[in-house]
């Protein structure tokens, strides 16, 4: 039997696992992605992209391609019953699709199979990166007393090659198997691991493996979707529509190539009149896709894809076990309905989380592993708590009475982008000394630590290019020092922002061993660097000299000279308007502040510009080594 | 000797022959395009797309590849010698890169090879289109006597392979060499085909074999160029920089990949001191570029090209010949200075020009097919000479005094954007009857017969997505008529709209016959369709229901149902801001117009929304067959 050793074993190849794999992209990481089925999701599934997922696929380098094919979603339209008695339909509502804070599109459609497409593609140059379909893990086995910084490979997993797993047919399909082999197999390879992570869906066989509980119920709702391209003379059909029913809400999704998804509610009770999932068929979904928008028309041209499901509304009672060396993402820890477009965007979510954690800690450079790993589970499994209270409450908004329709609405559009999203304080999200805990407002994008960094755009101070935040910040494993140094031209900013330059790049009392490269000063030697340090100044751009400011705002590589793209400017763009950074953010132009911002993205501590040895804590604490001078 | 028979015969597979074979796809029109390159153009030369150019790859399909490649210019930095004796430069003038009336970046940087990338991967699903390398024409032979409308192959061409054509090295290179071969060759094939088109540069073979004779002089200016990572302290190394020197002016371009450009002047007379052209090297080069950036230091990191050049400034005396059957194209008839950016935008241009004209000619739809093709020549020619014109002014600008100097440079900025072309009137220019002619404004993107229409920005009355005008006409040959419709919210500007769909639409008395299909009415019946009819109203887009408007404002396929994107809307975007297209084109919201746009962009007629006649006259004149009613 061959034996394959690893570091990361990731079971599933869906979006959760593609994402979860490009973390590791440029590292001597060693990752084997295997999945039972036999490629890539051919079409169908999920297709809603919201903005934070969108800023990941910006920090892996595949926003171009991904917005390219991607389709724009600007307005909802709410439509309900006629009060005439016609039993028609009339349109109540027409809502912008916008969220204020993100400053880009709430949402985007394009279908999973572009998306693993792209997620796929860009693993393909990184030989440390393995991906084999037809193959599935039969059986698993973690010794939990090695400790992590060891040079062992504690999980052994046997594969086995699955060779009758037949392409998904539509209407019923995947959602039956598991993702282990269903018993029949034949055992083929060994593989030694590090990690072991499971993105299998919502049958996981490796959360089946830990022994997880799936905590929840399967709701009795049974629901259709339909990719179509309609024939239809109901005037919203360009819009996302809520027909709100008697018998349930329709939902109406737009996508590109003129088609359009339905999800149309078939049933509540299952087995009773309507027969189960299984015996739902096409003709059927759209029989009642047509009731529902009578009296206008519906005929379907070219049918690309459908399927039947019920909802079911699970979270597993944990996100990893066995001494952090096992790990559950994605649909394998909670399921809902698609309805608000958040399993794939969750997914996507709990993997960007988990994987710089395993890359930094993988490198050596954490000093305490477990602690880091263990906030994988801190961290995400409330979040998709909060998204179960959100689902079964969003379901209910197209039952109840709607006076407070729109409100509610609105609110549960913010939701879904993810503001109401903090991580608890833990070793990667810090409060500064003496502060007790800061109250953010629920859904607005501030600047408190455990949040997501807004994506703010600003211009570069050498050339006005626009930039965002964070499509600035690749998923390379770096931490970033934001530095909002406040109006530099002015003397006393510039005076702390030149002193904060200094402190970062002392390597005896600073920061310096962690912001600068520890052996050579070529261009390569600094994409190693843990620390990055940014600056994002208010000051009238042509009062500021890039090479005025201190050498860690615009570090010198002897092969590359200097880096140009450090230092950004809250200042109006030559075309695409003003950021407006300190206004959003709600930084003092003259106190400024420093931010770190954790290799996902998100909030780690935000410091006074005078509290020099609170930056120092915050890389002490979470464990980064080299941070703490000898 | 085989013997192939193809409608077109494309010479040299640039980004001219290339941009010209993107017009035939989705076409029966069968074309060879050959180069006795070994391939691609591996790195180096042209390297700044205009906003016209950056259209053109929209309306072929590859924005969004090409945009996400390019590096954008925002600010332009010009420096001086220091007037203290030293020898320095000084900081003279920054200027915003922006020309207001585009909406869009003036210029951004692409390097040639990834433009020929696209342009050419754009081609490869399409079959009839085919490519040789390694492949030179000997002999050309054209019999002029054939009607253009008959089945006939008047052009026969013998081609050659060319084995021992070696891969460009950096410095002296292909400018040496014609396109044609040296005399040593082995016929292998007879072409025979309708038109032949020589894209095969500044030596063109073609040219040579049609007498036509290359106006104009060279220069003695010898320049270097060179791309490489500079190491530097010279503050504006990310800006567009000129340096203006007693010995010249350096011009210096940001690029991709920290790699800057330097055109620097080596030497004015040739062959006197300073040696030829052959004789220049990296080193020098570079000695001259640092000496001009003294005080500052300049050391180069990667040079990932470099070569030398002297200025030739020609217009070819014809561009066309043999009764309109052989066309040259690009810098086979215009040759000028690289430092306005020219070369790769007005070659591209020239074939956009001529592309849409062969392809409706070669699909039988003109009635009078060389009248139409003799715009080609009335139309480029004189934009060629006004850049050789524009170039010895813009040369002298760097040389002469600077009283002036900030509005000079700002004419020149709008001037290379092309706001200034204007084509002559002609079978595809057209006036209003009793309208004498216009004066546009030189500078202006107004609304003026033989301009290019303005890229403005609009969202769709279905769905409020954001579009621009010029991306939205892709290259699919058809003309479009514009109904500029005012304020449809209005019972007047309305009862005018849905008059004018009716007499679109009619086949009889109106233009039925050439805006809708002649044959079935499924989608791809519409698609052949020769004129498309759009519409841009300034109405509250809340106060319109696209199905109220006429049908041939939203027409109906047997299997997709209703086009949805025939109707924008001036109104503010969701997130992009308002397009102010009304207020810019400066259309009347009451009166409203209807415009003509060709297949290339450019406007062919402004009518009155009260002249329902006016509009035939324009596709009687451009002898659009099915225009007239028998």
């Amino acid at each position: 039997m061959a034996i394959i050793t690893v570091d990361v074993l990731i079971i599933g190849a869906g979006p959760a696992g593609l994402a979860l794999a490009n973390w590791f992209r440029n590292s001597g990481i060693r990752v084997l992605l295997v999945d039972k089925k036999t490629g890539p999701t051919p079409r169908g599934h999920a297709e809603g992209l919201k903005s934070t997922t969108n800023e990941i696929f910006a920090a892996f380098g595949i926003e171009p391609q991904i917005e390219a094919e991607s389709w724009r979603l600007e307005e909802i339209a709410i439509w309900g019953e006629s009060k005439d008695g016609s039993g028609g339909i009339v349109r109540q509502h027409v809502i912008e699709d916008k969220v204020d804070e993100l400053g880009v599109a709430r949402e985007t459609i394009l279908q999973q199979s572009r998306v693993e497409h792209h997620l796929l593609q860009n693993l393909l140059s990184h030989t440390n990166i393995a991906i084999r379909y037809h193959t599935a893990p039969v059986s698993v086995d973690i010794d939990t007393s090695c400790p992590h910084l060891s040079e062992e490979y504690p999980v052994t997993v046997h594969l086995a090659n699955v060779k009758d797993d037949k392409p998904e047919a539509n209407g019923t399909s995947t959602s039956n198997g598991s993702n282990g082999t269903n018993g029949h197999h034949h055992v083929e390879e060994r593989v030694q691991a590090k990690y072991v992570v499971g993105c299998d869906g919502a049958h996981s066989w490796l959360r089946k493996q830990l022994g997880v509980a799936f905590e929840g119920n399967s709701t009795d709702c049974l629901f259709g979707v339909v990719d179509l391209i309609p024939k239809t003379d109901f005037p919203d059909i360009r819009r996302v529509g809520y027909l709100r029913r008697a018998t349930g809400t329709v939902l109406i999704i737009p996508r590109s190539n003129k088609e359009v998804r339905f999800y149309i509610p078939i049933a509540e009770k299952i087995g009773d009149n309507y027969g189960t999932r299984e015996e739902v068929t096409l003709e059927r979904i759209l029989a009642t896709a047509r009731a529902a928008l009578s009296p206008y028309t519906l005929e379907a041209g070219t049918v690309s894809w459908w399927s039947a499901y019920c909802v079911t509304q699970r979270v597993g009672s944990r996100f990893s076990r066995r001494r952090e060396r096992a790990f559950l993402v994605g649909d394998a820890v909670h399921t809902h309905s698609p309805k608000a477009g958040q399993g794939l965007n969750t997914s996507v979510q709990d993997a960007y989380n988990l994987g710089w954690k395993l890359r930094l800690v993988l490198q050596g450079r954490i000093s305490d592993p477990e602690a880091l790993l263990r906030t994988y589970e801190s961290e995400r499994r409330p979040v998709a708590q909060d998204l179960i209270d959100f689902d079964r409450g969003y379901l209910k908004l197209f039952t109840g009475p709607s006076s407070q329709f729109e409100t509610e609405f609105l609110w549960a559009m913010k939701f879904s982008t993810g503001l109401s999203i903090r991580y608890a304080r833990s070793c990667a999200v810090q409060l500064s000394r003496g502060v007790e805990d800061v109250r953010p407002s629920l859904l607005k994008a501030d600047l408190v630590p455990g949040k997501r960094l807004q994506n703010f755009q600003a211009v570069y101070q050498t050339d006005r290019v626009v930039d965002r935040i964070q499509r600035r910040m690749r998923a390379t494993g770096a931490f970033r020092v934001i530095v909002f140094a406040g109006d530099i031209a002015e003397p006393e900013p510039l005076a702390k922002a030149q002193r904060w330059g200094e402190f970062l790049a002392d390597r005896d009392s600073g920061l310096g061993r962690v912001t600068m490269p520890s052996d050579g000063d070529d261009a390569t030697a600094w994409q190693d660097v843990p620390v990055e340090i940014l600056m994002v100044h208010c000051a009238n751009r042509h009062q500021v000299e890039l090479l005025d400011l201190h050498e860690i705002y615009r570090p010198w590589s002897s092969d590359q000279g200097y880096d140009y793209w450090r230092v950004l400017a809250d200042v109006e763009s030559v075309i695409e308007g003003h950021g407006r950074v300190y206004e959003r953010l709600d930084i003092d132009k003259h106190r400024g502040c420093c931010v770190v911002i954790r290799p996902d993205g998100y909030i780690g501590a935000v410091i006074d510009l005078d509290d020099l040895q609170g930056l120092r804590g915050y890389f002490e604490g979470v464990g980064l080594i080299g941070a703490i001078p000898n």
